[in-house]
């Protein structure tokens, strides 16, 4: 086999677009790096008509049948969503051939499966544009990282929310209204849910536990909070404790202790957290990601970079590309997933969480005993108080220690209760404090 | 074959030890990685004696008898310097055994042929541990980025003059009192030379540059200057125009304009520079590493994390070594390593930088004019000028646009020779200004 590896490019949106312009303009760099020369085999889309920059001879809408044509070797789908991405994916299998992903949804549903389907076949699966586009940090946890035990991955995946919440810090704004401005910019779509629901985060929580921990994890198994009730009084809070907001995928590996889950265990979270300004990933603003690991033997490691945009996920696909495309030369697939430690998901009650909550107090002689008696009633432990304000405007500051996350749940539940309190103004967890 | 990987270790020493406990600690987890149980065969040591730790019967002093032993499959080669590795690292290839090494100063003097020699026996050689310790850089070099074109790769890849300059920054102290400092805790060796005089940033910058641009650099490419010259003046000077001083491995790609390189170009230097307090490397301090990314696709990456030290150096040789443990597995080398952009090195001289220099000057008419001509007559451009003081007290501060070096260079000599100059008291080149 000397002729050129022919790619089939299923989607043309503007991940799609940006994978074909490169393909095209930088075919012999490619080729060289490869070691065989590569070119477009066809483009599935929906409507032809809707992509004029596209040769007309590479234009197809049947995408089954480019996937599993004779004189295609590599598939590179975009098409984003469940179906018919799994089918096309599992068809390419089934045909001998490699499958470059973007698909976030559908690997975290169904990574499990579709791993299985290529690993039979003998080909390979690789999606590092599924997570924080253009930011290598799948290969680097399949791989680099693969003789080390991973202890977190913490990482702000999400562009949209990131934005949100960048800018409510810096304007004073609340949700509703930098919703709006993103939107007016671009940076939320126009059914923003997905991203500030944190549903496209979880997604990629679920694969990079899955490869961080060597354990399936799926979508449905991540903790999942969304910014929408982020308030401008949470961010306000957060800055006075030296902190800001973030919405955080939280990929940990937790020790025993739990009486339902004896052994190690894996607890996978989207929530938004007050994380200290001195933390490394308090400093990624804007659109921009970043994803923090931490490992026994490594320490703490930080990837930072652009998280979307069709120019920098297709990076990520190309990379991708290249390296799929190595093995169909040498004729063997590259380093595939384990699942072999297949750890438990802890539930999100039993996760060790911080909490901080501002509560609106009379200042009256008894409260602050009333309010801490109502945290040591739930075994929670208190790192620090702080108490602003006299008479009947006090403002009580609480930061726990870890506790199991229903625990301190159940304590905000009880102090709104309380006849003392007379609002709980701002709850949110806390990460990253010593 | 289903027996399990032997791994032969070539060095004892702190990175050595640390391989050697992750092997024999966590050899379930490992093997599981890999597909196959992996144990380690022999220890090669000048002294075994000074051994106590390791079992007796894996030690020897036959290096080269353990690597070119028919049992063993894989070879760790953590002894660093030019001989015996290299000698040893040949004979394994030459047996059909994969290496993975930790030996920046061999790769940056001889990458070429070991590589060559790899790919001749059809195994893999790697060495992310060379650069950036645990960071893992070189696999997203060589396989995430590699189908994008990288424009300029940043890196603060030196603990020790990191902390050094750190330190300045923080305390305000000199260099000779920083490096006293350092070597009292540790950070320093006894003998410093190949940290602060920047070879060891040296010989990573040619494997970085290697990589990124499909090009062989070697270390007598790059240009070098260490940090033994930075002094607590550069530092305050530095400070008052928004930067810190960092010692930067720089790799660009710089495009044609060279009279006596058309067609692009790569420029691979170590220097200390300035760099906007605003600039992700600018905040990396003490023993961290961190490694800056501009690709066309990706954009702006970074990278950063632990780069030296026992343990995070042996994650970074594990990865490696069940990468190719994996290979060994499946029968096909992992990627290999090309060179086929084969672009010139561009000189020093003609490589485009930025300068900042402060003088003294006597606050008289003419003498801005003066020095602002002497610029001109270099073909060097201002970007700004600052006058504090008057009188006989004055200084300029000035930073310039970019031009070849040789010209800025040229610049700061005539000014040294200007009678209404009477002292430049800072230069350092500016990297990272908009």
């Amino acid at each position: 086999m000397t002729g050129p590896l022919k790619v089939a490019l299923l989607g043309c949106g503007t991940v799609g677009s940006a994978v074909l312009r490169v393909l095209q303009d930088q075919a012999g760099d490619l080729g060289a790096r490869i070691g065989r020369p590569v070119e477009v085999a066809g483009v599935a889309v929906r409507r032809p008509a809707h992509h004029p920059d596209v040769p007309a001879h590479l234009l197809t809408t049947d995408a089954h049948g480019l996937v599993t044509r004779d004189d295609v070797d590599l598939v590179v789908e975009v098409i984003g969503g469940i179906e018919p991405a799994r089918s096309l994916m599992l068809a390419a299998f089934e045909a001998g051939k490699s499958v470059v992903s973007a698909n976030k949804a559908l690997l975290a549903e169904d990574g499990v499966a579709l791993h299985a389907a290529a690993a039979k076949a003998g080909v390979d699966l690789y999606y590092e544009a599924a997570v924080a586009g253009a930011i290598p940090i799948l290969r680097p946890l399949r791989e680099s990282l693969v003789g080390d035990q991973l202890s977190r991955v913490v990482g702000i995946v999400n562009g949209t929310t990131n934005y949100i919440l960048s800018r409510m810090a810096e304007t004073g704004a609340g949700f509703g209204e930098a919703l709006a401005e993103a939107t007016e910019l671009g940076y939320a779509e126009a059914d923003p849910t997905a991203d500030v629901d944190g549903f496209d985060a979880a997604a990629k929580a679920a694969i990079l536990a899955s490869l961080a921990f060597h354990t399936p994890v799926s979508a449905v198994d991540v903790y999942r909070e969304g910014i929408s009730t982020v308030t401008a009084t949470d961010v306000a809070r957060a800055a006075e404790i030296g902190c800001t907001v973030k919405l955080l995928a939280i990929c940990e590996r937790v020790g025993n202790g739990s009486p339902t889950h004896p052994g190690d265990s894996v607890a996978v979270r989207v929530h938004p957290a007050m994380i200290p300004t001195s933390h490394p990933l308090a400093s990624v603003g804007g659109a921009f990601n970043a994803v923090f690991v931490e490992a026994e033997a490594a320490g703490q490691l930080m990837f930072y970079g652009q998280g979307a945009g069709g120019e920098p996920t297709a990076s990520a696909v190309l990379g991708d590309l290249v390296a799929v495309a190595r093995s169909r030369v040498t004729g063997a697939p590259g380093p595939g997933v384990t699942g072999y430690a297949n750890l438990a998901v802890r539930s999100m009650a039993e996760t060790p969480t911080r909490y901080h909550v501002s509560l609106d107090v009379a200042d009256k002689p008894g409260v602050l005993a009333a309010v801490a008696q109502e945290f040591a009633r739930h075994e929670v432990s208190i790192s620090t108080v702080r108490q602003t304000g006299r008479g009947d405007a006090a403002t009580l500051v609480i930061v726990t220690h870890s506790a199991p996350d229903a625990a301190l749940s159940a304590t905000i539940a009880a102090l709104r209760e309380m006849p003392a309190v007379r609002g709980v103004t701002s709850v949110l967890r806390v990460e990253g404090l010593s």
